[in-house]
């Protein structure tokens, strides 16, 4: 729980009070490499602090994989439209590692923001994050060329490089396997 | 104001207590059709109740418009990664018809964040909201077919269709002119 505590200590007005209070909320679990954490068409209800471990979130548009995000140790994971409006997921969440999970329900965080300005704090905080994150990504997609993609991983995320499988990494990239290969020799090269 | 504080009175926990601490900040603000709220460059220091009137948000692509989306009275409207972010905004603000706002600074919502409970989640709430507006534009853009993007609208905001300037519309369909005009002709003879 030590790892949840420093992640929520970054946070503005922390007190020791605080973590005390969401402290009876949180479950442990553990997600095999290859398992899912959330299925597409479930109501996601938890959101996932992860310890250590990979996660991929993805969707599928005419039947083919859309890698969203990759979610690494230290950060949050988790459904967010599903959490927050009660609807399906469209999103599956998959382990990519064996990964440890530290889980808070949403109906314990609900509790808590009626109790205490700090998770209010933490609740729009995370909101703006996932806001800054998306719009982060429609660009990713939107403006770069498949090579500038794979190039800004490279820089910003080579860890991620050496993580993921590379048919994840392309459906993440929108580009087909056999492109990012292409990709990847001409890198090399240069 | 009082439409402003008629907004936000559909908050939970809304008391007139709030309504009182946020008047201060409070200002008047004209825009005419045509006229820019903000233009991209620069930092959005702002949050826009819109009185009357209607705006669109858009950015430049390759050159080209594209309209993100429409903000109409009764709604609120801002940059928001760039005022979250205090960042160069990407996006432009312009009035399409004569406005009325009511304008309150960030600076004074981040003054009352550290007071209340109920302006944190505004912020909150207000995040969330951005967060599916942006997803569900996403989806709009990304499953829907022109002539589907068009039926929504006209099934869900017909009232735009009257005020919105066709080659406007077609920069927020991401279609042709041409397109959206091939589209109507095809709508009204079915």
């Amino acid at each position: 729980m030590e790892a949840f505590n420093n992640y929520i200590k970054q946070f503005p007005h922390y007190t020791p009070k605080v973590y005390d209070m969401v402290l009876p909320y949180l479950q442990e679990k553990v997600v095999k490499a290859g398992d899912y954490l959330l299925q597409e068409g479930k109501i996601c209800k938890h959101i996932s602090f992860i310890e250590k471990g990979l996660f991929r979130l993805y969707y599928l548009t005419d039947g083919k994989e859309v890698t969203e995000c990759f979610c690494k140790e230290n950060s949050i994971t988790t459904s967010y439209s599903s959490l927050i409006t009660a609807t399906a997921s469209e999103i599956n969440i998959q382990a990519i590692e064996d990964s440890k999970l530290i889980v808070l329900p949403y109906h314990g965080l609900q509790k808590l923001y009626k109790k205490e300005l700090f998770w209010q704090q933490v609740g729009r905080l995370a909101a703006e994050s996932e806001f800054l994150i998306m719009e982060s990504h429609n660009r990713f997609i939107r403006d770069l060329s498949a090579t500038e993609r794979y190039r800004l991983i490279l820089e910003n995320e080579a860890d991620l490089l050496q993580r993921v499988p590379l048919n994840y990494l392309a459906t993440y990239l929108q580009i087909t396997p056999e492109t990012l290969s292409r990709i990847r020799k001409k890198i090399v090269r240069t």
